[in-house]
């Protein structure tokens, strides 16, 4: 049988509204699972799974149209979609939240249709640790389980995230979410007490800042691509995450270069995402364009030994 | 005639009284010369330039002792040495002054002897911006001119600052101070405009977030070596300069491949420094430490192409 490179997805799909100091977007296309879908699917086939409400159109769904993403699991549900509304400070550095209706989102119980269920990997976005858990009761034997999580679970149901934790491969998360999950402070120290809770790999995203994974292989880090005009970093977490796991989902194995070059993988997907509001450059992004930038990258970070 | 490899470091030589969360250090050698000296050391002879007072004893000299430090130039004048006292907050990312007692340093006036003045690089440490173009007026021809600054420099003596950074090759400042500089927030904007005012070369030390370098062969970005214990961040700035200074000065060229190798000798011996308070890790180390950590670094940062 033929490795199984298709992903599985299950995350928000939203309406954002965006306030930067270039620019407002409104009721353009966000969530996790969309920056995440688009991304991954330069690279393997995405299954998608999430909610929508009666407002979402065809304009929304042309982002994922055209590519290897089965929006079979896109469930349509009576009521408004999602809708996070947020504003940037003048150094895109911090955000504030303006406002977050759930609608349909609220009350998302994931269901996996038939035809996913033999997913070769799954990305479980930011949602309740037990729908996390629920959803992988529904598939059969994935090759690789990431999990991305937020504060708010881990303050508030901790317990249930550190059961969904022992059977994830890979958690991604921002550093003040490690920091928060493992109550250390230093970042190395942090780790390991995450990778003993269940994840063998684990991403620390530090936005501008870069990324750093840790493990069994030890350590590796990657700058953030330094862009001269970032324009809006919403969704640029998701679309790494994207872009990781994509890269992964359509490599031979799970080598520590394979690992390496998904981290990178990631970290270029990301730069295009903040280059414009919403998903408007990751659907016109080129397999070129992608791998031109790769290139940029090993230019960027590569020296030679002594 | 031979290369000639020697660097003239213009700076402080002070006491420091630091607390940290894992423990406090009363009146230890620091001051920038100091922690420069002994990480430049390793690669070419320094010659070192700065004052102390009549308190300043064989104990704190014995740091340099034994190692290519010429002291020669390190004036001893009637009263006491510079004091600096200072608290980091618990996770290290902040510190706050208790006291600066300046005293000899007060009035320093860099005097350089006959026979440093060949010296083949130099390096001004973080003083007056008018003081700094006095060192350069006594020296001849130097290869690199090398220069750090700080926000008091920068917000109290910007016409001085410009005027010297005209003479100067290689500007060594953190994030917070190219984004003062440049008044650009964007990085990379801010190199562009920072780089047009003298130095061609321009390194942004970002702390435990690494370092980025732009110069005319592009931009470079290293990361911090993600250490388990950091015990004490002081001086780490100034170890970074030493090492990435002397590695150019002992180095065949200032070519891309060297400046950006030079940029991982700073990295590693800043990432010593940190273990330690005071200079406590820097005279205990071994070129063959050294050479074993910039292999590490090596391994950390390493991906193949696509």
């Amino acid at each position: 049988m033929s490795r199984e490179t298709s992903i599985l997805v299950v995350g928000s799909v939203a309406y954002d509204t965006v306030e930067t100091p270039f620019g407002k977007a409104e009721q353009v296309l966000g969530g996790s699972a969309s920056f995440f879908s688009v991304a991954a699917s330069f690279f393997a086939p995405v299954n998608l799974v999430g909610v929508v409400g009666d407002d979402f159109g065809d304009k929304e769904l042309a982002a994922f149209k055209g590519r290897p993403i089965d929006v079979a699991g896109l469930e349509r549900a009576a009521g408004k979609t999602f809708h996070w509304q947020g504003k940037y400070s003048y150094d895109l550095n911090s955000r504030d939240t303006i406002r977050t209706d759930l609608n349909v989102f609220e009350h998302f119980k994931p269901r996996i249709p038939e035809s996913y269920r033999r997913s070769g990997l799954v990305f479980l976005g930011n949602i309740d640790p037990a729908l996390q858990r629920s959803v992988l009761d529904q598939v059969q034997k994935p090759r690789l389980v990431a999990c991305d999580t937020m504060n708010f679970w881990i303050s508030g149901r901790l317990e249930e995230l550190k059961k969904t934790l022992e059977r994830v491969d890979i958690l991604l998360i921002n550093d003040a979410e490690a920091r928060q999950l493992s109550g250390e402070w230093n970042i190395v120290k942090a780790a390991r007490v995450i990778r003993a809770m269940g994840p063998s790999i684990l991403v620390i995203k530090k936005g501008e800042h870069g990324v750093l994974m840790f493990s069994e292989h030890g350590s590796f880090a990657a700058p953030a691509y330094p862009l001269e005009s970032v324009f809006d970093p919403t969704g640029a977490g998701d679309t790494f995450a994207g872009g990781f796991i994509g890269y992964l989902a359509g490599a031979a194995d799970e080598s520590d270069d394979v690992l390496r070059r998904a981290v990178i993988m990631g970290s270029t997907l990301a730069s295009f995402c903040v280059e414009a509001f919403s998903l408007d450059r990751l659907v016109a992004l080129t397999r070129a364009e992608i791998d031109e930038r790769f290139r940029l990258f090993k230019k960027l970070t590569h020296f030679e030994s002594l």
